[in-house]
């Protein structure tokens, strides 16, 4: 099992199949936010805030931190962002932008190890961002797509996959610190999306041992009732051995099918954490957002600090 | 990919890999429902009715009859229910009973190719059981203990299967007849009992060409919100390839987490049922109760009727 260890200045978290599930919160990210994206370019940065908080008192791990905003200084306000979310919460931080200069902006005022996100399997994107996260000694999201595109083919994202594991040694970074997204496609559009994820992550597991993330909420992209097939789809893909996500905790769907999943994988230590979300509810109800928060800081707490390896 | 049929009278249904999971709905069982116990006993089926009829009208495609009754004429009390679920309802049935003599007057009053509930790994029992089933032309579902218990060890419950299987086939049963339930212990109890499932129910199908069920409830004795962990159980171990299972759909969250994970394994043509179920609700609420049950009722006739295998 190989454990990826990402930190704050205070705080680690470690991914990996032995562990509760790493959740990170994907809101903070203008894109398709419009309000958002006007208050951070004009350095108001209240809502970010409030979503940093927000996620990860709802259970987030982690917090994936994008400032991609159309015709804006995207590194100057993605450092400015990353330096408020950390003085804000100790949660470490995924640094989340396509563009060179913001990663190394972000990763120059970053405290701790982040993870990067993200490297594709082209050739120019391996050579510029890989030298990055070895300086900065972070980890990476690796997406398994390259120059072609995106393939439907498994296979062709898994040797995708494969190239980058090998590109990183080159640059003296291990596959403990590649996290791989093996891309999640809308299952509205491609009925076999969710069988090529559950197959990836678990070649992804056994062949390359590397952890693994998506964006899950895209799978639901366009159906109704789209937490409850979020919530589903994780489960399923936990059960897969996927060890990390970027998607919203705030969802009470979700957030349930991602603790009841470490429930049944055994990794919510004397269903603690579960425990604590839901024993004073009836049997049946469908919430517990104090319950749940209260709950999920606890497994964060105890269960997902760092330690060694079992 | 294996299929399983089963009939009723006027309906064939088929459990296999590539089709919409199935429900075997659990109600009628008076083993701790002391007022059934006594209804069937007395020789009052109204509950039964109700169960049988609620059940289908929540998707269930199949229902298990289970007459067990302390001090009771259990054979000719699970003769009599089995011919009037029949009269109410044309999804097949499994017909369950520890009681060899039960399990024959049943089969001898079924229409049609029902599911024999249970077979173990004993001697004794294979030699009861597996005659009845080939001489009745029925599947049956094969429970992997044995004289010695049920051990924690998946691989004893894998060569207990294994042994079932070739049992079996010294009767002309072959393994597309043959439910194997892996025994689902409490995960409270047992932190290894989701992934003893999610292992062996992999290996089965991969190794033995078998199907597979399971008392899927029992994973939640004991915990809060068991109907989340229950529905969060399933989806997972439908991710692992399980086809079928033994419980409740009158609980909403099961319900929607197994046509979730049909959505997730491509084999809800189109999202057809999902769309049905909850188009006409705002993203993110639970229920759906109506559409739920029209739209399971869709899948169950559109896709589980039998076809040649894809």
């Amino acid at each position: 099992m190989t454990d990826t260890v990402l930190s704050s200045a205070t705080r680690e978290v470690v991914i990996g199949s032995g562990r509760p599930f790493v959740i990170i919160g994907e809101r903070i990210n203008p894109t398709g936010r419009k309000k958002l994206a006007e208050e951070m370019k004009a350095g108001d940065f209240s809502t970010v805030m409030t979503d940093a908080l927000a996620q990860v008192g709802a259970g987030a791990q982690m917090l994936d931190v994008n400032a991609g905003i159309p015709l804006a200084d995207e590194p100057a306000i993605l450092a400015e962002t990353i330096k408020l979310v950390q003085s804000l919460t100790d949660v470490p931080l995924s640094i989340d932008s396509s563009i060179v200069a913001a990663l190394e902006a972000g990763l120059a005022v970053y405290q701790g190890k982040p993870l990067v996100n993200s490297v594709t399997g082209e050739d120019e994107r391996l050579e510029q961002v890989l030298p990055l996260v070895a300086k900065y000694g972070a980890a990476v999201v690796a997406i398994t797509n390259d120059e072609t595109g995106i393939s439907e083919d498994p296979d062709v994202r898994f040797a995708i996959a494969k190239k980058i594991v090998r590109h990183a040694a080159d640059h003296g970074i291990g596959p403990e610190d590649i996290v791989v997204d093996p891309l999640v496609m809308p299952i509205g559009a491609i009925g076999t999306a969710g069988r090529q994820v559950f197959t990836l992550v678990r070649r992804l597991n056994e062949e390359l041992g590397v952890n693994t993330t998506c964006g899950a909420s895209n799978v639901s992209f366009g159906l109704p009732n789209r937490n409850a097939l979020n919530g589903a789809f994780l489960s399923m893909a936990i059960a897969s051995g996927m060890t990390s996500a970027i998607t919203s905790p705030l969802h009470g769907e979700v957030r349930a099918a991602v603790m009841a999943a470490d429930v049944m994988m055994g990794n919510d230590q004397d269903c603690g954490a579960w425990i604590a979300s839901f024993r004073e509810q009836p049997t049946g109800s469908a919430g517990g957002r104090r319950g749940g928060r209260e709950g999920r800081r606890r497994a964060v707490t105890e269960a997902g600090e760092a330690s060694p390896p079992s």
